[in-house]
């Protein structure tokens, strides 16, 4: 089974962090394919950000369908792109946000997410409303740090997301958390032994779900939506 | 009061076609800027065409605003783009969608939809979600017409759409009709005038919302998710 | 074009305010007819007060419609009597909740209200729901403050409001603040000017709403719920 | 135990019609007061009917309210000026709409409510949304029955109704069934021995939970929304 | 007319002080039968406990049955089991926990609940959603006592709770407080009388809810969900 | 990794047809361990039955812990019992209907469930609104056979299911349907074959996302609702 892990940004250390972290978890005979969209901004926070990333995104996706990809992760937690990723890929194509929120469904009664920038929460709300989650997301959480500070050595990062999870349990009442960025997947096994409740990353989760379709012998619906798109 | 009303897909007729629409409906003193977004694709008709649009529409969106644009609508019915569109705009972003289905709620209970392709059907449907609009359309329809048979002379677009109208008031019991594409905007007092219920193009209407909203002194708000996109 | 700007209570000073708020916004073409419904209370502060002010709401309607209206803005924030007044008027008719609410939604990605009593909070969260508008509202705040305080000379109601909005913005994280009575509308360039987040007043949304749809050759649907009242 | 069940419409028939369906089932020790509201309209089918209907309904609440009552029926099935009848009343006040639809929820997973005209349907579904029945509500119908039909001597309304409460059970599958007008309280013995399934009259129903509410020691908040209405 | 009041969990000091709570609130002709389930856990604090309750609830219902009885009320404020017992039950069964919250809808636009430990509080937010009530409930609250701390002479539970009610109206905003737990059914009225709000228990409103669907000639719906078991 | 695959009723060719249809499914070092619930009912149609299986679902649950499971799938489509079985189990816990329909969102825009008898269609339509799919899930409809006609030779179950299938497609518009059963489970690839969409089995579906979830690291939180149960 080849799954195809796309980092719609283009920073290529955080796809190194994504390989590095997705490793020790893949099943056998299961191959990852890292990979960095082309032409995306260096990060994603916003909406603008968004739209740069998707030609990239989209080329990448088409790209490992012609190579004869099995499924994809979309490694950025806004989710963005999905229904076009979708369009043109046969297997199952999972998002990491809604990958890492809903496998939060199965564990616990609700859980809060713990991401980078304000400007993000907005879009990560609409999301949580979007998949139906609003009555299991006690809140989205700013950290302040920006996605780039996640890839510095010497900074801080891991404090601030550990102090931001722990306030979450006090304030939020939840019962999990979500990490609400793909640059914190290394992060998490750390926290989890820190915090005590599960912390859930969508990189890894994302990955485990796509190779649990697949293996399901799932596929993306052709009928309607996300039939491929129409030749103009 | 300068106006950009850009189309993201890439057909010049329809943009024509648009402007003539609104012509006769702006206020004295109003000056459209009607264009076509450039690279687009000729229709958009699903995810991957949104996508294959954007990259254009905002490009569009900057060049009026640094020409020093009062106010945007975007002409696409899916509403694709609205939230990068406003980091990139100070004045006031709207979408035909939004303002078509959003002025509905003023004139009626409960509305439908007539859009063209049963693959639109789901992107609208998550539209009706996300802008809290459930309670009031009672359906999406497809007329099963493509976009660009709008705009081919001697087709029968214009009966099939009547037809879809007057279904939807007697099977959904709605008391107003949205038109769900852009390019039906000519067609709307025609439409009316036969159906007998409100047929709200949101072309028109989408002017004539950003007028108000200008008119009104208001602005895109700029302190978090629409602030301008973060220099990388 | 003609529009009825008409406040269901009884205090003249505050008709007059709204028509010189109002005043400098109307396009070319536009005239304000401003009136005060007769009969009414002082002040709205509850359905109690609602229901008193509805009979000279509709009758002056419904007059107003006699003298060929081309549109409706009811000017009391708890939107009270809607429902009739559509079902007696032609064109359309706006409440400056509504108005001002969904404007908000065009220009944020949420909004909190600042209003007068706690005794209305409950009032307007209702409309919250009724509109579809519950993702978009952080919160319906009260100032404390009484309607009538809003026309005492010398009063603090200013800077009661100011601060209600900067507390709104800091602790509900909205990113736009709508005005919860008629009577703060003389307020909204000030307190935008102070507050640095779109600050919206429904009594001049209302009425370029109401611009808008008339503008766009929109008016009331008459086939089922707004149709006129039966004959008894 | 004194319960004032008042008709918000002029019709004194109804008003003895549904004093008689009562009588057989309040309990011993409750006395029923049924009054028409002075002024209202011969009935309440729409918006404007409603308003109406309003200034009679609160005048009689407060009258009976002076006279020592302890509980309130609104017996009309739109609800109609609740929220101002609780400010007034210092016992529960119960609409016989609620206490119908709530009550079906104790019987049943699902329910349809079978009204009188088309235009009654949108103001009913309101309430259904408000009260947060959406997932329990299957159709609201109108049988398309005025609601003066129901007074007439040797008209075929009883046959009407069961056919529509027929057809509700087999089209909607839903499990109860709700007489969306107090004009058909006489009919739900006959209609339940007819048609297999609960049939739930809001008139006995709305006088039964007063009767429970009184019993149970509770009476209207006064804290806050139904505080008693301010001197002006 | 006889009600069984069946707790539950195997404490009979519970039983006993719910019978005692709910004998001068009983209607004159009104019998109720209080049994305490066999076979059940001491107190019902989380789904396990739910589920160790169920075998003992449904037989007692069951027994009751055969015995001729009228109606039930479910006295367990998580309103365990209702649908299996609806299933084996003719009248109407009711539970504490939505008797007393849908009884709170009358009297106030909000309330919270009060309830024992944390672990109750997803459960019975859980309840609240699935009740429609998300509206309405302002939050669910734990007061940190455990269901048997309210059995105990010389604790201080009646102050602990006093405590959450009066929290609860000034952080909340509610305008009622529910009590969520069937052992604090004797501290209603002291609790009114201190805490100046409608303070909703569901025992006794229970009870009083089944006394009036079954005076209403009300009962179980038997077409499809709650129809009898099948045999198997 | 060791699976417990649990059927909470009785009938043991189900659990053998469940352990056939995984077998193929699970993943290299992945061993199921299928069992029975001791004293459950032979189906489970409504929620007696449901009650009547959970002491032995959960008495299978702490046996195999005890044994060291390291998650659970629990194999009824009702997806009975899931709250107790997470407080006894640490690995993670999965219903067979929550499994197919979450699934389902990440590979269409909507999807119908088709099941056996319709006392079962309101038991699911509340655990699809309980996991926030009401906008994702069309319909759930009853193919009207019982559960155990799917264990019976020579039935016609196949053909029966196929049709509903067929039908869900044409009228509901969906784009992905779900096996509202477990004992469909064997007909999955033959259905796909035959129906041109998704159609999705929880039993192996939920196989495969406990394997996904364990081999992410996660596990059941602890903290709160899901701790284990108190000790009486």
């Amino acid at each position: 089974m080849k799954i195809l892990l796309i980092n719609p940004n283009s920073t290529e250390s955080m796809t190194a962090k994504m390989a590095a972290s997705v490793a020790a978890r893949v099943g056998p005979g299961v191959e990852i394919i890292a990979r960095t969209a082309r032409g995306g901004p260096a990060s994603i926070e916003g909406h603008y950000d968004e739209v740069m990333s998707l030609p990239g995104l989209i080329a990448g996706v088409q790209q490992a369908e012609a190579e004869g990809i099995d499924g994809v992760v979309v490694a950025c937690f806004d989710d963005t792109g999905l229904g076009a990723c979708r369009e043109v890929a046969s297997g199952p194509v999972v998002g990491i946000g809604e990958a890492a929120m809903k496998a939060a469904t199965f564990l616990a009664t609700s859980f809060s997410v713990v991401t980078t920038l304000p400007r993000s929460v907005p879009i990560i709300e609409e999301n949580v409303r979007k998949y139906g989650l609003s009555a299991f997301c006690r809140r989205v959480r700013a950290s302040d740090l920006p996605v780039l500070a996640l890839e510095e050595d010497g900074s801080n990062a891991r404090q601030v997301i550990r102090a931001a999870i722990l306030r979450a349990v006090e304030e939020d009442r939840c019962e999990a958390v979500v990490l609400g960025c793909a640059g914190m997947a290394d992060l998490t096994q750390w926290l989890t032994d820190e915090c005590g409740v599960p912390v859930i990353d969508g990189v890894v989760t994302g990955v485990k779900m796509v190779e649990a379709l697949v293996g399901a012998g799932l596929a993306t619906s052709k009928i309607n939506a996300y039939a491929p798109p129409r030749t103009k």
